[in-house]
């Protein structure tokens, strides 16, 4: 069988994610790495090639599909548009509310190129996104909560680590118990952000830092932390290289619904010991359907809603509704 | 908008639910309900025709999609194929390993009468299938594991009513709280049936019965229980209608897998008040994706693996991706 030939923009934890996932995919092959920065620079984990971005085009004919693993912000409302009209792609377009216009552009450029381009596939959106749509069409009348954590949120780290006499830090977004167990419980209450979340922050200070200081500006920092009942604690450099350098993640999409009479609960939990790691796989399992829906035609934007689960899967149809259905 | 006309054959629990659910789907509505029994007998919950299953065919132009709410022993086997030709259908046939074997039976007579077939739609084969196709495509390196319960196994509770001197009783499956500790830590076991599941009796005996006899029945009745740690509780009757007459059920599917050095659990719990009102509720949602398959001329034999999840919400794609996304 011939391989899926894989191509890795951004060589960063998603990136180094991609690289990895693709050894356990009987029916890949990592075929070249593209950067930004000097290509002679950067050392990778395999034996693919190293490639500049702006050669990104003299491999047109020699990758089936391209991984994206840039960021939202700066680099995939670039990308994306450039690469969906050349590339068959999979990116993690993470910004919800902004899906919709992004959507648009990368249908057009896709459509254009005759390619097949699986937008927002990781697990929120993605999978998240996945159950949200299941429990929203078999319990039309529930509710569904999205917890997120317990995890590192990149966001709040940076937004700490910004923060005079601040040396490290990092930020873990952390669901409340008691607001868990009551939607377990089959009611459907309403749930503010301080309610649903907390938010846990460990910080390595500056010698000499004002922690009081410190603390009061992450506790009344608007939006990061001001709606959240929020706990700073110090630590030293030792700790932090110990215990706070991975990052985990993960959370629940618990929907809640009735059928009359009678409560129900559907709840779908991730506990990830890397977030990136966990994202790139299922960008990987997408990157197969990307290419099998565009050998099959079907050009434009996709996402996870668009996409039966068999195309995910390296077993073909039989074998897979006969050993998992 | 035109709503899409639904039949129901066979009116035990699962069609009560379709006959509930489809008063929760604004683009749905009960055309009529078929009986092997007399119909002129048969009062139902709606104001929907009740017809003889023998004049289902008059009611071809009439019905979108025919739910078949009958048993997968004795009587989808043989509806399954003969509805198949004719109708769009939905059906939950739970018998795993004769799936593939039904499934090209309803493929031929479904391609040849050009019509869409959802088969083995319920939780499992349904929803879990999803779980496990879904888990097995995102970590190829891990494990599944499908823990059913705590709820009411028909079968086992159809065993004990079988036996002399029991008046009534009903069997829960309730899975293992430490191997699901374990499962969810992490670790990779290997379980057998017994360590994965206990089987919870409870019994109502004839004034007189021989209690110790009827225990020991139970427990060691082969493949039943005998590979199981079951206990056996003796009821009174009134215990029996207050505490025992509802049909609860649900479980937990399981990917535990590893990206390398980092392990990640993937969790989808389901906890049903109702085991055959939320079944028909999948059915329910997947009778809407039979429609749109066939109008869209996606005809044959299809699986929840084969079907797009936007497929499934009365909501359109823009509106989906949108909101939930």
């Amino acid at each position: 069988m011939k391989k899926t030939r894989i191509g890795i923009v951004g060589y960063g934890n998603i990136g180094k994610g991609v690289e990895k996932a693709i050894e356990y995919a009987p029916d890949m092959e990592l075929a070249a790495v593209f950067t930004r920065r000097d290509p002679s620079a950067l050392a990778i984990a395999s034996q693919a090639k190293v490639m500049s971005f702006e050669q990104v085009l003299d491999m047109k004919d020699q990758i089936d599909v391209m991984i994206l693993c840039g960021g939202t912000t700066a680099d995939l409302p670039e990308q994306g548009p450039y690469l969906a009209g050349h590339f068959n792609m999979v990116d993690s377009f993470d910004a919800h509310t902004k899906i919709p216009e992004y959507m648009s552009v990368i249908e057009a450029a896709a459509a254009k190129g005759k390619k097949t381009a699986v937008i927002s596939a990781g697990w929120d959106p993605g999978l998240f996104s996945m159950m949200r749509s299941l429990g929203e069409a078999v319990l039309p009348d529930g509710n569904y909560y999205t917890f997120w954590g317990r995890g590192v949120s990149q966001g709040h780290t940076f937004a700490i680590r910004h923060i005079e006499g601040v040396k490290d830090a990092v930020q873990y977004s952390v669901p409340v118990d008691s607001a868990l167990a009551e939607v377990r419980s089959g009611r459907r209450p309403q749930l503010s952000a301080r309610q649903r979340l907390t938010r846990e922050c460990y910080v390595v200070a500056h010698e000499g830092a004002d922690k009081e200081k410190i603390t009061q500006e992450i506790k009344i920092m608007p939006e990061y932390f001001a709606d959240y009942d929020t706990t700073v604690t110090f630590i030293t450099e030792q700790e932090f290289i110990a215990d706070h350098t991975g990052m985990p993640h993960g959370g629940h999409l618990i929907t809640s619904g009735s059928t009359g009479t009678n409560n129900h609960i559907i709840e779908f939990s991730l506990k990830l010991e890397s977030n990136p790691e966990f994202t790139a796989s299922v960008m990987v399992a997408y990157a197969r359907a990307a290419f099998r829906l565009s050998s099959e035609g079907h050009y434009g934007a996709k996402t996870v809603l668009d996409i039966p689960l068999r195309y995910l899967s390296a077993k073909d149809r039989d074998e897979l509704i006969k050993e998992l259905l």
